[in-house]
């Protein structure tokens, strides 16, 4: 599955502990791990799933491959600014949403719009989305839905 | 200025109503009503802009100009799907949510993310929108803006 | 019909000269004028069009309005960089090329990839758009077409 | 590197031994392989590429993965029809054109506005590509860049 975990560019050192520890989760299961390539929530997901050998992609709103985070393996670059956030969430099979702000509040609208599964931990309390408190809830339904 | 109206493809009567009303009030002041170009909302507010001469722009999402609602004067073609939203709120100097669903949404993410005045009548209850309960606030507020 | 004029940012002024002339007659017809809303081919037509009190519309690939030519009425701000091309052509009924460079070839390109009628002037040698050496035949073209 | 394929979603048997002798050789050299990830050029070079063990990118122009050719390993979803082309040319380090109609027309465009390297190899005659008529000579140009 190509999995997506989105938040903010910004995040404190727990949100940041909280994203590595999914990204290692979605690189143990051989998932690919798709988001916005950027710093933050970004960075900590593709952190976790490097120190796993996972593959990492990151669809950057920018003009260069310089912008992408350390850990993303294969830079896409939009050069479109926040219309990328369709794309990073169109192109998962399944979306986690970590802490975020606006940006993410638009990729979740996105995700739902097109009737994406978001799990959310820590961050927006939108109806629709499923509400989780810990990184084991969010890997028991992944790993339900894709047994599917 | 231009102001764009988002909401759903789909709304009640009641909705409509204010939509329309909200278009009427673009027009007779001269703005230039950007919206989505489809149906619900976005028609119900092009139908209003019209009433009173107003100009319509429709950001439509798909491949043909036929989508456009026939109160849409200008339409342009993106065939971007939902990508299309982050033109409509980049292009408008203040955005009014009315009523809408998770497209709605991501519009007011994406208006935000990008520090957008967000004007929202009976719609999302998302911090950092300016809430209003009557057609009246939501003018008092773009006339205020206007004169600045 | 809405008519677009696609060109390059920089332009000698024997080019200019043809793109206001151009802008100009769309005007007179009442056709709407669609370009990339920047400088040079884009400005010279838009200049034309207003002279006659057309309506022009630019699809911006920056992230400002501030980015558009002064004859630009509708800004529409896309920050999609050249990805905005495809849009251009697109909304277009027919697109008219005047002279260009890269840019300019990628909307032919855009444009005969999805069956549009490409009318060129001093512009890329392309098979299947029309090549014409006057401003008098490009409308000849137009309001034969319009006629239909 | 990342190495772009371009070329037509339709081909006859002489262009895809070439374009899937591309892909070959780009999966041996260890480069990720990014096209548009549809049928034609695009899936003999990732056929080839995949007989190598490479890494295959398709960046979609539709709403679906299903629509990837299937030697893609990572379908990026654009549901952006041709625009998608811009993220294409700019996410690639070279372009290599494979013979091609308008679509790749417009990818040569892009890729040339942003003053990217464009092989060319049956294809397109524009000013600015590198021409070549043989695989070798491709690859000789490529292994020097990244030398550098």
């Amino acid at each position: 599955m190509i999995i997506a975990t989105i938040g903010g560019f910004k995040c404190d050192k727990k949100t940041a502990k909280i994203a590595e520890e999914i990204g290692a989760e979605i690189a143990k299961r051989k998932h690919t791990l798709i988001c916005g390539g950027m710093t933050g929530v970004m960075e900590a997901a593709c952190r976790g799933a490097k120190k796993y050998g996972g593959l990492t992609v990151g669809i950057l709103p920018g003009k260069s491959k310089e912008d992408a985070n350390r850990y993303v393996d294969i830079p896409v670059i939009t050069a479109m600014s926040h219309a990328r956030n369709a794309i990073i969430v169109r192109s998962a099979d399944i979306i986690i949403a970590i802490d975020g702000k606006y940006g993410t509040l638009s990729e979740i609208g996105l995700a739902k719009a097109i009737n994406k599964t978001v799990i959310g931990i820590e961050t927006w309390d939108i109806p629709g989305i499923i509400k989780v408190n810990s990184v084991r809830e969010i890997f028991s339904i992944i790993d339900n839905a894709n047994d599917r």
